[in-house]
């Protein structure tokens, strides 16, 4: 049976047809007016979803280049940094900052726990010479279906003078976050997650105190160099050649972001997170993150027992178009992962809660058919009613 | 007047719209099936294209990001390469060796003039101790119009342990390279530009050499690590997330180049840099690279004296709709540039040249209108003739 495929992976996230087709404009000269003009609105764009000022970097890469950007451009060789890492994307990050050779001390929680904000607090105030220059954060992790509490771990930083770097790959316009506002010093981004453009960019959002830094950090780089960057702003241009069709497609998701407006965005995410986390749970099954730290652009649900998580994933892609994401790390085999972050719909995630069902039942799990859907249907006409 | 803009810049290149729709096609997992089959694919076409063996490592980045893994990957602090520079772009490799910390020693030549084989054998060996781990190049000198001898000089290099580390960017796929044959090590190249797609990866091809010295070398690197793309070969997958966009357009690139032939390619675009060299000179305008070297891919073109490169170019763009590039570096104000790779016809000359004896001429330039136009299309009649 030809069908159409529901992409449930967090990321690259399925892309809106009105963003495919603003790809399709042609090649520009990208030190042409026509760049400038694309630049000057996607910068302002940019400025509204992070809660930034000033011209954020915009590289052509992988989200992993802005987290390796996110340290080559502070520190300088044998700076202390925390790594929170409540995942494989807090170890990643950890990882990059080693490997330029950075001290790292991880502050890790067991996975499915999200990082406590104490517990940083108490890091912090024990450093009392000021060691610690930079702290390594992930706001939303996506290998474990964890949102971290940003906002109250940026507050608990404050009085020290280490910088905070935040992961914010798998979160940026789905979970609230206020670049200044809540004190944000690096926010790395990726596009092809709740941005619902396709891979090709990672965005960077700097404070004054980051630019500052960058002045000072003496770790090599000359791709990721903010500075580089910095000199072109007021030229409206990039020091290397742009992903244009990126650029395009960045355009005009934030159109679409300004048209819905950012908090009907933030609410159609918290409303999707909850429709999937009571649907699986009307099914009988578990998730891993604990409760009340639980992302609403991820979820992360224990396979049955008996159950193959490749097996799974396979029915409910041949069968069903469905397209869900693996465990990854050490959870490989222990959890599938929804994605239902960017484009998604509250019917998109009755789909996959259908298909689910139908998959487990087809696997010989017990699941009563329509328990999972009509969960998460309540939960939607609870919040129609409102 | 609406008008086509026709691109002649040294990259981004137009891209053909059969290009331009395969991008359009929906997202999917890169860790899935669609993603494997697209994998292999796009790898057996570009082993053709550079001549090369063995998978290839694509990157999401700006060309300049190849040129970087081409430094990170292959050397430790304080290693002494040798950087053959004859305009910005071997500049700029160098420049990254030294932000990575190691010894450069540059052996330039007048900007307009190529790298001399004998020179750098002279140098090679000098270098009794083996001192110089590596020899940085650029095939095709994007800013001056020039291109390299590279395969008489990967000739020289013979007999010398020094990696041959090659800035193919503006070359590949337009004038002949092979990878194995010709012994060279790292071949860094950029997607925008004679392969037609859009700028957004940036692709490396390794001897058993280079790989051989990616485990021994010990800069920092992470995003760039290429034992990390090593990892995922017979997975046919990538480490970080692909840009998805690119790789479908490079595979449609790939069937293009095929199905024209590799031989084809590299003959149109001898004509075509001969018909805009035969035209520009028929104006009296002089070219700013030396007979012998002048590159088929990029034209490099003096202005009459009392132009300014900014009015030029202003002028073919707004009233003609043709977009040249003006002068890099030092050049700036010296020279405009004309780009004639990629998805570049005869008559794209035929009408460039057209525009630019008006555009001379409404400057108050004295040119013949038609001399130009014509010296082109005897090139052209000559080359049909055969």
């Amino acid at each position: 049976m030809q069908q159409n495929q529901l992409l449930m992976i967090p990321g690259p996230t399925y892309v809106p047809p009105r963003i495919l087709s603003a790809m399709s404009a042609p090649m520009i000269n990208h030190r042409g007016p026509e760049f400038q003009a694309m630049y000057r609105e996607v910068q302002e764009g940019l400025r509204t979803v992070f809660g930034a000022q000033g011209d954020l970097v915009i590289y052509p890469s992988a989200g992993t280049g802005g987290l390796e950007a996110a340290v080559a451009n502070f520190f300088s060789p044998g700076d202390r940094v925390l790594a929170v890492t409540v995942g494989v994307f807090g170890d990643r990050f950890a990882t990059i900052a080693e490997r330029f050779g950075l001290q790292v001390e991880r502050l890790t929680e067991e996975w499915g726990r999200a990082a406590d904000p104490d517990r940083i607090a108490r890091r912090l105030a024990e450093d009392r010479t000021r060691e610690i220059k930079g702290i390594l954060l992930t706001h939303n992790e996506t290998s474990t279906g964890v949102a971290n509490p940003l906002r109250e771990i940026a507050r608990v930083r404050e009085g020290h003078p280490a910088l905070l770097l935040v992961d914010a790959v798998s979160s940026l316009g789905a979970l609230e976050l206020k670049a200044q506002e809540w004190g944000l010093d690096v926010v790395a981004v990726g596009s092809q997650k709740a941005l619902m453009i396709p891979p090709g960019l990672a965005i960077l959002a700097l404070s004054p105190r980051a630019w500052q830094a960058a002045e000072e950090a003496r770790l090599p780089r000359f791709y990721w160099d903010v500075l580089a960057y910095r000199k072109n702003f007021e030229k409206q241009s990039t020091p290397y050649t742009p992903a244009v069709p990126q650029w395009y497609a960045l355009r005009e998701a934030l159109r679409m972001v300004a048209e819905e407006g950012l908090p009907a965005v933030y609410e159609r995410h918290a409303l999707l997170g909850e429709m999937t986390r009571s649907g699986v749970q009307a099914l009988g099954l578990s998730l891993l993150a604990e409760a009340g730290r639980r992302s609403d652009t991820v979820t992360a649900v224990r396979v049955p027992p008996g159950a193959a998580v490749g097996r799974l994933r396979q029915v409910l892609r041949e069968d069903y178009g469905v397209v869900v994401a693996g465990g990854q790390g050490k959870l490989a085999e222990e959890v599938f992962r929804i994605g239902h972050l960017g484009c998604i719909s509250p019917m998109d995630i009755l789909s996959t809660l259908a298909a689910l069902e139908l998959a487990l039942s087809s696997l010989g799990h017990p699941v009563h058919l329509g328990d999972g859907v009509a969960a998460a249907q309540k939960v939607l006409a609870g919040r129609k009613a409102r």
